[in-house]
């Protein structure tokens, strides 16, 4: 790999709440492209306009970053809802990004779905497809972050619409290549994780919980703004992959 | 007067409650604008999808109406909030309904605020000039729809923001030229509601809540969805402008 | 069966909505147990405080009618939240709708989940238990309805909660006693209806969507509000009911 | 004054957010009442039972803080409700902060409107007489937490229901003994804040904005939780009553 993107959740707070241990400004140097909280889990109209300011001021992608309608529980509590009525929930969250990007002149470049949609779109692909469909009609140049060789990545394929493989630097990794939660400090350790992402870029392999060795293929790697020491981990990222000559870079269409 | 708007709003519904005493499929046919709820008072991702679609099948005008974020209380109540607030308030909702507008492939063409953020928006220059500027920036083709005189025509005009003057059909007047809600079943026949409007087109008078005559001058004529015998209204004001060989048509840019 | 309960949901309308074909004090007179929308799937503290004041007015006993906090989706979508976290949300509801029945000087008397937290509560233990300890707890004398058989039953049996057993007059029924949502109009005959409650009132029996008859024990028999014909039916049930000598009373201890 | 309470509004998370330079619970053995957000600025039913819970494991009396329906605004922006629906918004929080008192066998001891509704209640005579009687009607012993002369107080004390006079320790007052919002680090000294609540325990009065000395009667120093250095304020506080004799407990009817 000679390119790779970081990308970074954001604009996570509500109201007069926030999280993360540093404010987005000091993050959003070390990143390249921006998953703005879009409301429904996190994010309300001020933070989202803030964010979007912020993303433009330095360079950083627009994206949406959409999730559950529910949040109380941030969008890691999956609704039963149906197919068609998920799907026009990520379809009222993107435009409404947009709708900033739009206000500031600047384009919204990707999506990334959040949390418990991010994974139920993953498993299912009925619900993919139908959202890849919508995609299609309305964002066709937007890239859509997904976890590689899952449904939401295989629907964008077979639709043409563009998709970003994405690496998650903090989280880990099962054999079947799809990622674990594990709330252990042990694992975020700077050095570890930015030894684990150039590893990853430049052999193309991740070892997994259970010390196997996985092929991994990706285009961004995401640090989420909440993990414990994400500044450090971000800092750390820069210099391996530097060092190792490659190029920190938003995706961009061939 | 050879051609007149008629808008209507629509897609006032929310989850599995509806309003109005038809759906709105049977409105449509008799508009030229729908203005379609856009969930802060009302409507949700699955009733625009739907309300969008509907518009297009009968070659109506798409618009936002955006209102406080408040459902319980419908838009009606005033939240006091910043101007800088509010008015991103209005841009999350504005950019929400243009996505839907784009995955069905037609055009976003006005916008109107609802309620208490209408009446707000034309008694304060402030917040219409901050919500004008927005709409430089982000939607400078679309209508903004508004009540003539006010504070938000004045915005719209200082700006150069195409801007579409309405005339309240259900509503009446006071001697300032505002409107007044009086909940009184006698304002709502039918064939007086068009005589009036039919005036309104020829003559550009209306009469006020004291008797008196007022000049007035308009580009769309209002008609509520809920409005005791919205459909009966709908039919006469069709039968009187036609008669008087009017246009009924949505607002075209010269 | 010498005296059964009428138990009915109302209350179910939120803001300027309002669900059902006729108003509840309509429907009021005719059951003795109002379960009242208690604002998470429907109800807003407006309405709670209407329909308890109404249900005093007509000697109704008060009940709490708790849902998913999902009030688009009224309450009918399973949201995956933790026991404890489900278990906070009834609590929650519950003591806002006693607040009411405090403010009007009534009891509150008994407690109904609504929706999939009903149907989830029926099928699982671990979140019936952990329901059933707050009752234990909070409020040892209402009475919990429920399903007979069914998880939320068995739970508050062995903890000795007071429970009411339902039986469904416009739902049908599946060989396992559980109710079966069926959305057929031909199903909501008055008659019909009447004469299946009064044979599981005198015979202790049901047929199942199967064509085979169940063995049915209960204490109440819910109509819905917004059963297509909800008056109707109550007024055909009233008849052939009190024709049986059977008293309609709300549940007491003995 | 020979004895005072101390009260301190926690709970002020949520969903997954906190707000405050430390957790609640360190908070909590050095104040004596405890006003837990009720849900509709703050709050949620999870951290409403934590911190129920947190306040009877330290012997601390339970209150309600009940605000403006607008958790995204904290309840900080006034909504122009009628006297009718705001009254029945503090009734729906008030009882489900009782609920989970209930559930944790502990008696709810007072109420506390928070932000702009306990400012409006102050200003307004309507508003605090239609809250006072659904206090007398539903809570009679539940003392209210408000500004001394303003009326609020002023309704309680002509209906009869107990009030406990607030003083704020890290708020400035004008000349007519309202408070005064001043953001500035160097109102914030735990030093000065003790001084000067010593000082208006010990000779009633405080300085204002203005230099002037006014006389000031208070039952409770309010404290919150969210102010810059909360926790050696409140040290401070302790150290300086404690050392003039003044005892430090929440009130009771005597």
């Amino acid at each position: 790999m000679q390119s790779v993107d970081i990308n970074c959740d954001l604009g996570e707070g509500f109201g007069r709440w926030r999280i993360g241990e540093v404010p987005d400004a000091q993050l959003m140097p070390l990143i390249t492209s921006a998953n703005i909280a879009a409301g429904f889990h996190a994010g309300d109209p001020n933070i989202i306009d803030e964010t979007v300011a912020l993303a433009i001021e330095h360079g950083v992608s627009i994206g949406a970053h959409m999730g559950y309608n529910d949040v109380q529980g941030f969008g890691r509590r999956s609704v039963k809802g149906s197919v068609a009525e998920l799907v026009n929930d990520l379809v009222y969250q993107v435009g409404a990004v947009a709708g900033f990007a739009r206000r500031h002149g600047a384009p919204m470049r990707h999506v990334k779905p959040h949390g418990a949609i991010y994974m139920d779109l993953a498993a299912r692909d009925d619900l993919s497809e139908a959202f890849i469909a919508y995609m299609r009609a309305a964002e066709p140049e937007a890239f859509v972050y997904c976890m590689p060789g899952f449904s939401t990545h295989r629907a964008a394929i077979a639709a043409g619409q563009p998709a970003v493989r994405e690496f998650y630097a903090d989280r880990d990794y099962d054999d079947n290549g799809s990622i674990v939660f594990v709330r252990d400090a042990g694992h975020y350790q700077p050095g570890a994780i930015a030894q684990k992402c150039l590893r990853a870029c430049t052999e193309g392999k991740v070892q997994t919980v259970t010390g196997k060795d996985i092929d991994i293929a990706f285009d961004s790697i995401c640090v989420h703004s909440d993990t414990p020491g994400a500044l450090a981990i971000l800092d750390a990222m820069h210099e391996a992959l530097q060092g190792a000559g490659i190029r920190i870079a938003a995706p961009s269409r061939s």
